[in-house]
């Protein structure tokens, strides 16, 4: 299969390295309107490059596209992509306007193309190992779920004034993907509180940096997510699931195992810095199962109603910091 | 220091066992209605027995008096306490009526009494530890608190047809007061949810067993409350302070530190099952506290406005979860 | 049971008030050749005090000793009390002559007396839940053990000088119990290997500090022991049981749970300081099973003879660690 | 660089699959008497493969051999590799025959060829991380050194008849290399003891599966190696290093985080099965610091000196296990 990168920026490196390294995947094309990106990115693989995505879409032998883009680009990217008949990798979130992401969907169904979103974290191994666990009935029905998703910075300010309260949509809308995954349930009602608590210097832009959600799910249990954009300890990914048989708990990583004991007490490394490192496994493995799935002609396993539902969430939630009342959320 | 214990059951063995072993203090009499029941903890540690709480305030011998009757109760008692000059241990909630709650406040101040709330959590050594970290900066200033709370079993039907919504005032008000405790700080607005997930034999009365609480602090932080009545591998009592510098975490505590590994996996044993057996220092270290400060003529470290302030959160908190609203609290 | 404690140095202010606030015991006379250290125990306690052992033990009141005296003078101690009809609570080793210890066997049996050794480490609640596993058959057969057992600082010079080799008559006369005790097995061989890695001034005698054993048990299984006597992290003490199905592990154990997330790492407070600490429980347990089993008429749990073994082992080690040979153990 | 896998049983499809992956390798050749064995290892990287060494040695295109044989044959092939100039990495033992260990670092050397040992454990992350924390003075002085070394199964009956006592070169090797690279420190005496515990029909050569090992260092340091072949926990592959500043401890690996808590306890999967599992990244880092010694044209980083020594350890150990006497090992 060979592959299309749009956007050689963040995470298109990581992207482009694990289809490089995939037995049955090849990195063609890079496409990015800073050149200078693009090709340092298409150089490592020996893939060519373009600032013209129309140029790259028009390539019979490019199988699929992965976007990396900024999402505010996606829908008509996943447009323009589904028009040219190719299988559809794409970052979270799907694109930041719900109305353009319901264009998408029919476009993409009309053009009966394959359409698949990074929610990397379905693949973290101890993740799946909690889904199959509630699956088998481990913890009998779910009755509360607390989520801690904690960053160890806050995106640049150009980031943050373009996709103010990007805590919910860019940053939770993971976790919210996280309790509809595993516990197979809608939420059908969200509270949210923010806080500024990042510095003037780090945070000029006075965007949430600190978040709480209630959602309370369609089946009654509760769930709790905090997230914050300052956790100085690396970063800090949990997730316990409650219920009445029982608690799962998928704990935080660590680089190495090693304990320090000295006079002053036991210690250990922060925990991995980033979804970089935390999450290495799940990028080569969700690419693993997008291949997959087309080359077996079934639908990825995350489809692209997944993508909005949770950009939904994400949604009712900002509306909920900033008007200080729970929303509905429609079934 | 000598003590009268005002009702035998529950919690009541624990404090009179504390105050036979305390080198300073000694059991005089035990005051309950059931006669039997005062004997059973009475004829233990050498104590007289009544069923009279106006004969036992009437010995001019007794110093103290330990208040572990049913909540419903408290103020009257307290009342009759503080008129007969004994300083005052009284088990949470401090009355189930704030009116009461102030008329108290009046009548202990007025009598000069000593007043001390069996907050017993403030005693544990791991949250004191925790305690003193964030007195020393170790965190910074606090952003967000999660505190799981969860218990064994719930509470006899009758004792929830009594008390309903308990979840609030009965049990997550020792949360309330430990956020207050930990940071300094009054919650200014309070969310909660409820659900109810025990099966009707258990939880004939249909109460909540299952709740979520968000709390707002003054200082902008965000404070998460979770509990359950059905936590089936132990009493799970977690605290999480997180801040600008850090994190602290008061774990779970357990009867042994045992590991088995075996073909199955690794195992522990469950944590320990109940507030008896996870909080019994805690109560010892109590009961020490309030006889040194009746004996230095101090004001005792958890006063009648701390229970007063955690009750009223939970009140706040009750309403909320009836409304679905969110609830601003006085200051 | 009235008490009288012989030797009020060390470890002898533990026993006192453990027997102090034990329900069915007093303490009623302690004896020490230095009445000032005598008497700041027995003042705690409404003890009386006496530098003359005779005059103790010629109290008919007294029905149980507790001997805490250096290990030199337990023989002759252990022979008076015997004669005068007391029961026997005795700290390790027995004696530092064996043959003195089989004089004391044959004088403590006709004298039909209760005798226990405060193998104190067999009460220690994890210990045990390891010795009940076992037992079940959790393990299977035993295949080797790992015991760590390092103390936090070495004892006094003159201490060292008085007991020279005492790392293993004094400290890992323990853990040769616990092997004993958990496996119901004797060795038949010992290799030990010492070397002094304290400087000058902590070690001026330059007396083994730092020492590891190799135990074959009559059943063929394994055992690693190994001492230190400057664990700068705390009383580090901890023990693995390995076998056909699976392994034991008992665990260190600590102050409080708290753990601390900062920039550096991952921190925690070091172990319990030293055996005071970390057995507190343990020293309770064991005098109450003794004194249920004089109350009982049942010989004590901890026999003369398994002090005499665990005896015998120490020294065989000490004699392969002169020798640089193993030893073969008599059955 | 062009490789040569020499031998496509057991992990020779480990290193294969990491050559294949490297993005600055290529697998050109598999030699195996067992053409289908080779096949199939070839076919999946799209290399040849041959029965003949001679023949593939004569390739001028091979830059380096992987030598995965029996360890029997190991001499002769690094003869002819280095005969051919090939760089030569050579799984451990170097052989089992110390003077033809001797031959082959003459002939090495005089044919100037790259030669490596895969002591695949010094490039695991976390004991990695504890080297360099003794490099950097953390622990102070090493005085006591403890390896848990055990494996889930023993290997087959024809492996162990060919073998005797590999239990001692063949694992432990590993051991005694850590030990000499950790403490950057040679052993001057070894006692070792074993036993028999498995049964007559997973063990039907009754040849030790479960050893204990003492060293003494030249720096006096205590060390101690555990081994088994039957942990039905898992790979369980535990160091721990004690000196005068305090420990570090280098704990087991898991699949996943996952912990379950329930009714019974609280759970987790059982360790990593085995090597291939627990030191995946150990062995792709160590095929990158073979090429990259190669490439940079300097000594790799571990020598044939250091298979030779490990190897003398491993045999004064099967020495003093048969003769039940400590051995001296030559500086």
């Amino acid at each position: 299969m060979e592959f299309c990168l749009i956007g050689a920026g963040f995470i298109g490196p990581v992207h482009a390295a694990n289809i490089a390294a995939h037995p049955r995947a090849r990195l063609r094309t890079v496409v990015d309107l800073d050149r200078a990106a693009g090709e340092r990115v298409a150089g490592k693989h020996g893939a060519t490059v373009t600032t013209s995505l129309a140029e790259a879409l028009a390539d019979p032998k490019i199988d699929a596209v992965v976007i990396c883009t900024p999402p505010r680009t996606h829908a008509a990217i996943i447009e323009a992509a589904a028009r040219a008949g190719k299988a559809i990798f794409c970052e979270k979130p799907v694109d930041l306007d719900l109305a353009k992401v319901d264009a998408c969907a029919r476009i993409v169904r009309d053009a009966g193309v394959s359409f698949f979103v990074g929610f990397n974290r379905r693949y973290d191994p101890t993740h799946r190992a909690m889904f199959d666990a509630i699956r088998k009935g481990e913890i009998g029905r779910p009755e509360m779920i607390v989520l801690s998703s904690r960053d160890p910075e806050i995106s640049p300010p150009d980031y943050v004034k373009a996709m103010p309260y990007g805590i919910f949509y860019d940053t939770m809308i993971h976790d919210f993907d996280m309790v509809r995954w595993l516990t197979g349930q809608e939420p059908v009602e969200v509270y949210a509180r923010v806080a500024v608590m990042l510095d003037e210097k780090t945070n000029p832009e006075r965007d949430p940096d600190t978040a709480m959600v209630t959602l309370t799910l369609a089946g009654g249990a509760l769930v709790h997510v905090n997230s914050s954009f300052r956790a100085v300890y690396g970063y800090d990914q949990r997730i316990e699931a409650f219920g009445e048989k029982g608690m799962l708990v998928s704990r935080n990583q660590q680089p190495t195992t090693l304990v320090r004991y000295d006079a002053k007490g036991i210690r250990q490394d922060p925990l991995h810095y980033f979804f970089i490192q935390r999450y290495a496994q799940a990028y080569r493995d969700e690419l693993e199962d997008f291949i997959a799935a087309v080359e077996a002609r079934r639908p990825p396993s995350i489809s692209l109603d997944d993508g909005r539902r949770a950009l939904a969430i994400a949604y009712a939630a900002m509306e909920s910091a900033k008007s200080g009342k729970p929303v509905a959320l429609k079934p």
